[in-house]
């Protein structure tokens, strides 16, 4: 533990969660980051008072004061860059209708956009979920493999850990956005070719769009892509009601030779994908929804993780993602925002739906237990009957799926979603002093600021981020505040005495 | 229609619910404000441009600009201004033990810290929930009368409509927080009293805690009060598991010498507030997760509305209050963020909890129904069964909630929660060019940026918000930024060579 290689120290306190159900907070500790962008050493501030005063006298330490404090990086397991603009709009229909109504006539236009124009819209994507403290995200972009580059140079340059996935799809698709097998394949593997020229934080990712959209032939390709270039893969799995019913009229028609059958077996999107070797260690699916026992146990077995998007499965879903019992199982779980699915492209927004989520499941399986069992929900059970409902996950367990979780769930566990020696310092600097928006008493104890964070806060609360060592975003200039009241009768008349556009300044200011 | 008594006039668009299904877009309207508060007249502003640069020339206009737009101010029709301080924290157990543990030890302190104190605690809340649209708000307070004439003084001072409860509780209450049946009716008539001296938007309201900390003396008492005074009446109904428990157990014990019936029939609690006459159309309940039918025929005929609380019940109620099925009964709903219970104090964003818990119940609904029926939730029903699931709310019925709604369950519907000739003017003044939060496009419609703002906004994108005619909150300087990538290495390597304390300033400024 020295001084050599080292860019710079932090002193201060650290929260972060090792495990699902444990919220660790280190006060006043040191942690080095080298000039490659790791942690080279962590511990108590006070074994190391020496090396760190030397820092401090080079002007490379960084001292947290008393409201501030670390937590790793927010990990955005599933979000859609090219849906940004229309996030917050449009939640009206089921998937399927959903899809043609408004996500594909947006992705469609990306390859017909000016590219200073794509720059811009991938921009503006990018810079929101830095804001919001995500330090690695997981893109869809589109079909268009130029825009999607594009996609990676913006994330390249504004220092977000990325995994940027070209969109392939063949078939079922609407007029105008739709690739041959072929021109798929080949788009494909020139984009996966092109992050040779990029830094390693921004990395390609294999993604069929999902079942319905995909040939046996593109997803045989795409496998064959993934096992010659070690790439990851994401896709949308099992999703919703009316997609399922999707994946079961195609399967039923190609079948349509067992006459004999009227209902031949339809695969499910799990054996589909697995088929065609897209079920990796290094693969994130996301929603997962309605996954039978078989594809539980194929995933476990497989490595495979799931994506979890808690506010854009209430909407599209129809059903709600049970969470603890799949990490029962051996599945690795993270947390996504879906945007466009999902409006919010803040993971402290998805951490809460996170919980909330869990707590409508717990809900359903408690009606569900009591309405079999013909007792009211608030009576006790028949004796000898036992209560199976899963307990409902909360903000640390959420907090967990937002940093660790995702690590693990990219297989990545080893150099991400935690602040310790070997890890990348992808970080969170929260201040409980900025903002403006939460009411603080003062007398919170760490964990109680970080809590009433993670459910109050939003990017105001966040006075840096750092990705891979480096300043990704950090906020300027003071934050707006609110006058209520009190003179504000008397200092109204005042502009509405003044001219009506002065008055409009002060208002809107 | 003419310019005499007019205060000011404002002309640009207006956003509204007429009714639960109707989103009404008002562009250009001219909105003329009396000096008693109340709207005078409001239509098309080409119809009246002479009345409009007239007041103009009397620097008495106020010209929407192209990004702003009006809707009526939020009414949160359940609101603990004692538990604001640690709202966010503290969502770990069930109701019964919750109140034990967070809520009766914060509430008890209000009878005994300086007055000072209590009057700064209650100016964060209400200046907290002003600042977010809340225009008017019907809060419980405490136990305490003093602290609770304090809250009242609060929102008179900050010009907040409200109705504000002293809590009325004589039994089953912990060590030093309990009123004697005498003296806690005695104070309340005390409380109601002390209105006279308060301007008319603050007005008290009637307040037993709920059935399980009211004896049968205390809520006759508090029934005859509501006679006398013609108040508003509030309490909590049928909200939990483990209340709806409490509440079967103490009147089991209370009927225990009906030895020859081991279950004596329990009165709900909506029997029990209607025995004694607090069952009003001036009356809102809150939660009212578990009501029999006969319990929804007796709110529906007395005209008690339900304050619904989303956020709140997906951690306590163990259940999703049908909205829709509850309006179509004819009871009324208007929308709650019940702070601490739900964590966050603003409309917004109970407005987007009452989408997903409706959308939670529909899923309930759903997969209930494909239960029974023996087939898997995305198979078609057997033939002849009908889908009886109700749509689930969305952003607009929820609009209507937070606003018409809530007006219709205080029985102010001619009043409040339209900007109309005749109402009030409680207003919001939106503005898509602040706050820096959400990234418009440009093209979006009003109506877009309405669903926007509604999905993703938040207090930053509130430029103004009037109170019966009055500027109530106002936004001042310019919102902080952050500045994402680019120069950060650079100007992040600047503050290294500065000194620690000037390089905390930087990054948390």
């Amino acid at each position: 533990m020295n001084g050599s290689g080292i860019d710079f120290v932090v002193v201060g306190d650290i929260c972060q969660t090792p495990s699902i159900d444990d919220l660790a907070i280190l006060t006043n500790t040191a942690l080095a980051v080298g000039s490659d962008g790791s942690i080279v050493w962590q511990c108590p501030a006070e074994d190391v008072s020496d090396i760190v005063e030397a820092h401090a006298a080079q002007g490379r330490l960084q001292r947290l004061s008393k409201g501030q404090f670390l937590t790793p990086g927010f990990i955005d397991t599933h979000i859609h860059a090219s849906q940004h603009s229309y996030a917050g709009t449009g939640m009206d229909k089921p998937l399927m209708e959903w899809l043609d109504a408004y996500t594909f006539p947006v992705e469609r236009q990306f390859a017909h956009l000016p590219t200073a124009e794509v720059h811009s819209l991938y921009r503006r994507a990018v810079r929101r979920t830095l804001r919001n403290g995500t330090t690695t995200a997981v893109y869809f972009a589109t079909a268009d493999r130029q825009a999607s580059e594009a996609l990676a140079d913006v994330c390249a340059e504004e220092g977000q850990r990325a995994f940027v996935g070209k969109i392939s799809m063949d078939r079922h698709c609407p007029p105008g956005y739709c690739e041959t097998t072929e021109k798929s394949l080949e788009e494909t593997a020139r984009f996966i070719e092109s992050f040779r020229q990029r830094p390693s934080i921004v990395q390609p990712v294999v993604t069929p769009r999902f079942i319905p959209t995909c040939s046996d032939e593109l997803l045989a390709g795409l496998g064959a892509l993934v096992r010659e270039h070690g790439c990851h893969v994401q896709s949308h799995m099992s999703e919703s009601i009316d997609e399922m019913q999707f994946v079961e009229a195609i399967h039923q028609l190609k079948d349509d030779h067992h006459k004999h059958n009227p209902y031949p077996p339809c695969p499910t999107d799990a054996e589909i994908f697995d088929r065609h070797g897209l079920l990796t260690d290094r693969c994130i699916m996301a929603h997962a929804i309605y996954l039978s026992e078989g594809d539980v146990e194929r995933l476990r077995a497989r490595g495979t993780a799931i994506a979890h998007c808690p506010l854009s499965n209430f909407y599209f879903a129809g059903g709600l993602l049970p969470v603890r019992s799949l990490l029962r199982s051996g599945v690795r779980v993270g947390l996504g925002t879906d945007v466009a699915g999902g409006y919010s492209p803040s993971m402290i927004n998805a951490m809460q739906h996170a919980v909330t989520a869990s707590r409508a499941l717990s809900i359903q399986q408690h009606h569900e237990r009591h309405r079999l069992a013909g007792v009211k929900p608030w009576e006790p059970f028949p004796a000898g009957s036992s209560d199976t409902t899963s307990p409902a996950l909360d903000w640390v367990n959420a907090l967990y799926l937002a940093t660790r979780g995702g690590a693990e769930a990219l297989n990545m566990g080893k150099q991400l979603g935690l602040l310790a020696e070997g890890y990348r310092f992808d970080a969170v600097l929260w201040d409980v002093t900025i903002g403006d928006n939460i009411d603080f008493t003062g007398s919170e104890s760490r964990r109680e600021q970080l809590e009433k964070l993670m459910h109050l806060g939003d990017d105001r609360n966040i006075a840096c981020v750092w990705v891979d060592g480096q300043v990704s975003c950090r906020r300027r200039d003071r934050p707006a505040q609110a006058d209520c009241k009190a003179r504000a009768r008397d200092s109204n008349s005042v502009s509405w005495r003044a001219d009506n556009r002065s008055a409009h300044r002060q208002m809107g200011a």
